[in-house]
């Protein structure tokens, strides 16, 4: 069974939500653990294996670690017979390969430049900004409800989340808006919430 | 037959050693376009159908577009039957699909934030900087020959790609370099310099 490390309201909660979504939550062990916030709260959890403290990190039955959200989602998804995602030689797996390289190599650098207001020419050329961001989703979102045709995947859930995450950021066009109103309606009732409530409730007892 | 979009001496130019690499170079159709070079030079390529002018991209026969380097270095790989990859279920598959995420979530931020010297905090904890960056890979390469074991892949070809363009950034780690003179030596002798410069050539009289 491939061990997760997760903590609640984090990187690694767009993980449990797709578990939750395929219904393979049982079938994973998930480790929850202490990081350290973007306040400077919380710490370097021990019990973490990421040598950098962070999660989501898994360790596959073979003992393979994967970091890096898209990674562990890519590999969980082709671990459960790719439910939510373009098995290699179908139709969609170019784009399908495309925004999950784009989440963490565009999307991710481009919101926490935003946030940092960092504006250096050499970080803008390389990553851009999150106004090419809005019109890189919009060009997609304004032909096809999901980044990759008529199917929800794990590209959705992992871009979406970022923007669920810091509403604000969310780019100011109606396919965009649309499409996360169905992402996040196809998660809603998946229990998410209480789940992270009492992996944080467990977090505070054991810090207490 | 795929296209890509190319232009030399550029982030595309790991594509081309790729595609040497399996001598698979005659059954993509290669495209040279100018680029906006990190001086300033060039400029945004009217036949490039990148939406933000950048290198690399492909169209695959489906006509779905990919961007980011280690999505199309994938889809290639796939393409031709993962000569220098890791299939789904194989041994090596979880770190595989690690590293290639690694390489465009956390190594190319490093680098990028390391030469444009920002020292902004929520920089340094989203994507860790070059020092974490060698721990990292030295922790794998002291073990093993590459990064996904005992077979050179595409993740060994993308990361180590940096370094050999800015070898000043190469960090100071006998495995490390001895990793790095591994991957050299296997591209040694596949052209890809004379290619870089016949492009070159193209791109010049085009211009003038």
């Amino acid at each position: 069974m491939p061990t997760l490390y997760y903590s609640p309201l984090s990187r690694a909660s767009r993980v449990i939500s797709q578990l939750l979504m395929i219904g393979k939550l049982d079938q994973v062990k998930v480790v929850t653990v202490d990081i350290i916030r973007g306040d400077g709260s919380g710490r370097k959890d021990p019990n973490n294996p990421h040598p950098e403290g962070k999660v989501p990190f898994l360790i596959t039955d073979e003992g393979e670690t994967i970091r890096e959200s898209s990674a562990i989602m890519m590999y969980l998804d082709e671990f459960f017979g790719s439910p939510l995602g373009i098995k290699q030689g179908e139709k969609g797996r170019g784009a399908f390969l495309s925004w999950m390289a784009y989440s963490g190599g565009v999307l991710e650098p481009a919101m926490v430049t935003h946030f940092a207001e960092i504006n250096h020419p050499m970080v803008k050329s390389t990553f851009r900004s999150m106004a090419e961001v809005g019109e890189t989703l919009n060009a997609t979102l304004s032909k096809q409800p999901y980044l990759v045709g008529d199917k929800l995947t794990i590209a959705d859930m992992i871009l979406a989340s970022a923007f669920l995450w810091a509403p604000n950021l969310a780019p100011d066009f109606e396919a965009i808006k649309a499409w996360l109103h169905r992402v996040t309606t196809a998660q809603a009732g998946l229990e998410l919430e209480a789940y992270e409530a009492k992996a944080l409730e467990s977090l505070a007892e054991r810090a207490g």
